[in-house]
């Protein structure tokens, strides 16, 4: 492939203010250079994630991007390669990759050695601690860049890098297995209904949780098997325990922090049932537990789990090229960035919003 | 061997008095006769267990003794068969076998399916709902009876039913493995140092948490890599995790419910521990949870586990033969069993208690 | 329910002349009593299994039939419980409930434990020890009879107790996941066929190497994602290794003694291929195995698997239900049993024969 | 630490004539300068393994070492980073490291980012394709070299790298469980004597076969339950299972060809047993397979397994640091290393050599 020009300057969509009144500009921005190691993307589309709000908000329990230098958010970029550096061999000019919440990895730590690099503690957050997918040409480590397939357009493999990704481990980590119910709480939403279809593709029975006419269509043709509008039922345990063969549901799979109070409840009398946490509250809302006796007498577990792996982001970008993973995403041009952000903040959006960097 | 000679009548530990004040009194009571597909057990050996207490006072949330006419509690029984019913083929008169908390299972739903027959809903409690090991002469049912192999005595093999099995499942069931640290509060204990001793058996490297230079020499001396004293600690979990390679430690496994509420803390930085629930606290008393963001940024799981399975009781007494499993329990004659059970109550008892039938 | 009025006598295919020359014969027979705990079965469908006939000509390394004074084969029925004996509980007359290649297991070893009754080696057989399902009314251990869920119709339950039963414990026990490549050489035939659906439904990837446009039709129906026809190409592990990845299959699934020798080279360049044994060929006409050298470095498993459990045949017949497992069997009266049977002894049977026993 | 003293030139064990008459020759080198992301390691010990014989031989379908200009064979060493490379953070000079089999991964494809990293087909083999460890001043990737613990000595870390890192992934990819007996044949040698060792930290029960009263002595010593001696049993098998528990082993761990043949009979009437092949034969000499009735009657497995991960690595010097995995080499000067090897060719040596390159 001919070596793509690459500018000096790119458009970015730069935190202002960071902090509770934080906005979003749209600016020129130089192109970095990659290292010896990197490679230098440039994205043909990033999504909106929450997450990257709390990072511009500072309001999670992490230093502020400013200590970092960081002025760009994001953690959901696809794009295509235009520079490599001096050691990389695996990569080439035109291939094309993503970039995760991970950014990069030490690759040499109990958790890396052992396929569960999402738990690297010296793993470098994107968006926050390296420069995120908001910034159209970014540098990413060669060794930690995930592949996009064929077929798979960047549209949609951007949120894959996160909440697809994020929804697999989860699955994976739960232990559930093919013909176990399996409940999403929220389940009608943009990271939800990538593990409604995930679970579905991996044999397993959704239940989603959720309200609205919308959502309900959404999750039945996504693969839910039944959807339990909250609004119309008094008791959702119940109605939960009694499409889940009378007993309750194998897992709930918690993607909303305002679900995880009821989300043991979901199980019924399931016995070995996993309450999985994915939901970051906001420090000190919440505690998710119960009493002792209830996780002896019925075998109860919760289990934590953040982000995915490697083997987490490809095997959710191949279930999108079969089909089974698709998109439920609103693509915007790089204008309405900064707006869409501030909707997102406010809670104004329903799916899930993709920027196309080459759309105006 | 010979037909033995079963009495009519024989010696019993009957509940008096069922509620907040009751005792036991030595009684004679009528000898059962075996079903078609039961043994009739001539025990000689009964371990007494807090659950015993619990059953006797009713301050469980379960129906009283009454209910089920059992005059007897205790479920760590271990004998000789005297008489096997007229279906019962696989088990000889002379044979030794032990009578767990489980008096027997349904052998046919998923949980028995599965080896996780501990789980099984139409589970038999004995002591509860079966007649349990307080009376010399008992039924069991021929399936579930355990075999006890040569070399263990059966005031070894007594305690061995309920809680070395009890143990050994929760062990199991944490996936911990080989290498890892297992903090046992309060291990020290007649339950916990069961627990001590099948983790090092297991590979595993054993912390108590308890007072005292009993417990610590006890500890010590069945396998315990450290004593935590928790009166000469003020932060528990710091002297843990500086044992613990100045992480943490992969599991706990709490024994007593007072430990439930620093058992999280135990873990320290260690990604991927495992709560091990086991203790059963008065209803209401005790929550165990927290914030979910620590439930995922550390991958910390709490499951619950309930009693052993046969697999656990065979495994257990196969550690005891191997002798990799020791008795610490002190053996009391049948007339101090009364008492016995008032100072178990009042807590009064460090250790185990073994009540020797044969003895007076 | 009314009880149902039970015949003295009834319809059955009996063996006669043992052996190499053996015939079926159908004969009235004495209804037996079911004992304490036992139900006794009035079957509506039996099928027909390349097994009973190795039993009738006794040419495996097992007793003959007649050892046991078995005069029925049979091992895949499907009827209604018309009696129960004195000791049983959990059953009633009007169930539905069928019988499995395995007619009782002792429930008391460690196989047994741990959910792994397959392997029971008190385990008694179907229509070798015990009457088998060529006999309209037979009785069955109330414990490990099967129930068959509403909806399943008998002629697809019957089958399912052997053949589907059986791969969902391969593809479990292969531990294959979903995503994931498995080829069934032979798949196009009545044992495969469920072994692709099963696959499918798990969210595994079915490859199919047979031949002939009825079986590819049937196969891709079925959920094969290809079907590699041998006549049709020269190299059929090119043409698996082309369509898993460019790499090859992750399992093979072997349910035709022919396949064993072409089944380690449809792994490809997989590292960690599983070649899962399930076909039993005549005893030492085939070795299984290669130089350890192709095991260490493509981390090649060979394991051999046996029936299923009760577990697999409640989650075949739960897939049957959700409408995941279809029957392709061919349903013939009563009276066409004794040629059906010298067919499918002459290999002149494709798919699966199911006699009703209320059709003449 | 004051930045030592790197010498232009080293000492190093140089292939002469590589093929089947090739002798070793102590020449000095030029010391190699670390790339980026490598350290300089000077090493202290290197272990000698017949793998390196076969690599310098070339009786392997492996290219030869000239075809990568590797003049030094070897892939045990252990010694101190001396210079880093300019992206290295994470190492030290004065740090201890050792090198292993596999010099470096990509870190990049399913086999890495699954913690199978000694699958990684693009792994780059010590002493063939990269220079080995018959050489004291190599480089090695910071991020694939192991870390040495305190209170490890270099003689003894130096075949951990291979042997025991091998034997500890054996043991793991099992999947054999604490209280399992594992039968060792050859067990008393270099290889096999480690993972008497490591099993018997991980709960398991060795059994060793071999013979003579200095292999029986050290084998008891290093923990093995008993010693089958093959020259005293004619039938060893029988003994074997007479051993474990009248049924036979649960695992047979093959570290030398020869055993392959015999190695299934190991397994007695044991349902669920597993071969793992360990021992590489030369190409063709032999078959390990059986009869298909027998992998499926008895559950058999046989499974494959390459090296060790840097889990396995770090896993076996950590039990080599608590004292539970000892070494038994003999230590040798640089001088020694030409005959060593021919002896360690000829089949003269019998446990294993270790070079000090201190020592003349």
């Amino acid at each position: 492939m001919s070596q793509p020009e690459i500018p000096k300057q790119c458009k970015a969509g730069v935190v202002v203010n960071e902090g509770p009144d934080f906005h979003v500009e749209i600016q020129m921005v130089d192109v970095p250079e990659p290292k010896d190691d990197e490679v230098l993307l440039k994205l043909n589309a990033t999504g909106l994630c929450m997450s990257d709000v709390h990072f511009m908000m500072n309001d999670w329990a992490v230093p502020p991007m400013s200590t970092f230098n960081t002025k760009c958010a994001g953690h959901e970029g696809a794009g295509v390669v235009v520079k490599v550096g001096k050691n990389v061999t695996d990569w080439a000019v035109g291939d094309r990759g993503g970039v995760k919440p991970l950014w990069d990895v030490c690759h040499n730590c109990e958790e890396c050695w052992n396929g569960r690099e999402n738990y690297c503690q010296k793993g470098v957050y994107t968006g926050l601690v390296a420069t995120g997918t908001y910034q159209q040409y970014i540098t990413s480590p060669a060794k930690y860049t995930s592949r996009i397939p064929e077929g798979v357009p960047d549209e949609v493999a951007g949120p894959i890098m996160c909440s697809a990704s994020t929804m697999h481990r989860a699955l994976i980590d739960s232990g559930l297995k093919p013909g176990q119910w399996v409940v999403f709480p929220g389940g009608g939403g943009g990271v939800g209904i990538q593990g409604v279809q995930l679970a579905k593709a991996m044999g397993m029975r959704p239940i989603v949780v959720d309200s609205g006419a919308p959502k309900k269509d959404l999750s039945m043709k996504m693969g839910a098997e039944e959807f339990v509008d909250f609004k119309e039922h008094k008791d959702v345990a119940a109605r939960i325990k009694e499409v889940a063969g009378g007993v309750g549901a194998h897992g709930v799979l918690v993607t909303a922090y305002q679900s995880y109070k009821d989300s043991i409840s979901f199980i019924g009398d399931r016995i070995g049932g996993k309450i999985m946490c994915i939901a970051l509250p906001p420090a000190g809302a919440v505690t998710l537990g119960t009493d002792p006796n209830l996780f002896v007498f019925k075998n109860l577990s919760i289990i934590g789990t953040l982000v995915g792996t490697m083997q987490d982001t490809a095997a959710a970008l191949d279930y999108a090229r079969r089909g089974l993973l698709k998109s439920i995403c609103e693509v915007r041009g790089m204008s309405a960035m900064p707006e869409s952000i501030q909707q997102l903040r406010r809670g104004e959006i329903a799916g899930r919003i993709v920027i196309d960097f080459n759309k105006d």
